[in-house]
């Protein structure tokens, strides 16, 4: 059976993820790999909806239900969109999956990370977990330049970019605990370097796929 | 501390549960209660949206999804309206709450009812559950026949309502074991009474509270 594989991106916003993402994503099409790129939240047509009342600013969910929005849009996007694709033996390269909310609505939220939330999480998966994912490392205030350059070169933020410095903090570290709870699946990545650097990183971590 | 009630109603469609909910209201008033009404799902500025997500057949959420797409109604509900009503004293009258997710989404759409799901049920519901639930029991087959005629006097059906029979079936014997596992707080009315009768069994349970 030829069944693709599942590779996410995880990272701080200003972490250059989405930009080493499609790089990565042209790199394994030259080298002859089917890839399918998607994104949380939003990939699906009702994910869209959700991601607008995630992300617009114009709705305040509190934090159980920006949880479950989360959850909903992913229940959706792997039953409808991942799983047929790595069923047709695509590459899968997704922007941004569960540990994105293990770090934000839990860590950056504060709601209690206990087994019943993490059996939440697991669920919503539908027993699809990443065969890789690649964190793009890169400290709170590093990222904090990057993300004031952007703002001032006229890009919108949404409401989660827009949090407080002590938000973006729990995140932070809610990414090096994952990390080191699963050295086996999520490679660090240094994302201070420079763009090509960390472009070659990420090529040798999925050489070894 | 002036803590009010919370009373829920639950039923199949077209068991007469909006109408008696209504009257219910209107006694309780006459009675010199301080009463708020609501729904699920819905009643949020947020909730709205979820709800025509859910509803209107724009969408073809997957069972997990619209389950998730309940729960964050619900804990959006119970934060920003349910409890604020109740803690100012109010006697808080709901059409649906986790009881209809028991039977439509986990029953109707044959999710395994497990501890896990309970417990993502239960953590929904941020520690509130019903002082008392009002189940109007109505039979599928006599439920057919009053949707029918509503159908014929031109009132919308939503996307749950236009579900085969099977399903209603479920949703129908989910209601029962729900009745069965909690005889203090579920009270069974008999729904195929005349309306004035079925109004007075009501009542005559909310004596008692």
């Amino acid at each position: 059976m030829n069944q693709g594989k599942f590779i996410t991106f995880e990272g701080g916003d200003g972490s250059g993820k989405s930009t080493q993402l499609g790089l990565t994503v042209a790199w394994l099409e030259a080298q002859g790999k089917d890839v399918f790129q998607t994104f949380e939240p939003g990939d699906t047509p009702l994910g869209g909806e959700i991601r607008r009342l995630l992300l617009s600013g114009e709705f305040m969910p509190v934090p159980a239900c920006e949880l479950l929005l989360f959850l909903a849009d992913r229940a959706q996007h792997v039953e409808q969109v991942i799983k047929p694709a790595l069923a047709a033996g695509k590459w899968v390269v997704c922007d941004r999956y569960t540990d994105s909310t293990l770090a934000y609505q839990l860590a950056g939220r504060k709601l209690e990370d206990d087994a019943e939330l993490r059996a939440m999480l697991a669920w919503a998966e539908q027993g699809l977990k990443p065969d890789v994912t690649l964190w793009l490392d890169l400290s709170v205030a590093d990222a904090a330049v990057r993300m004031a350059e952007r703002v001032a070169e006229g890009e919108p933020s949404n409401r989660l970019d827009d949090e407080k410095k002590s938000f973006h903090e729990a995140v932070y570290q809610a990414f090096q605990s994952i990390q080191q709870e699963n050295t086996q699946r999520v490679c660090r990545i240094n994302a201070k370097q420079n763009m090509d650097v960390i472009q070659q990183d990420i090529q040798k971590v999925l050489k070894d796929l």
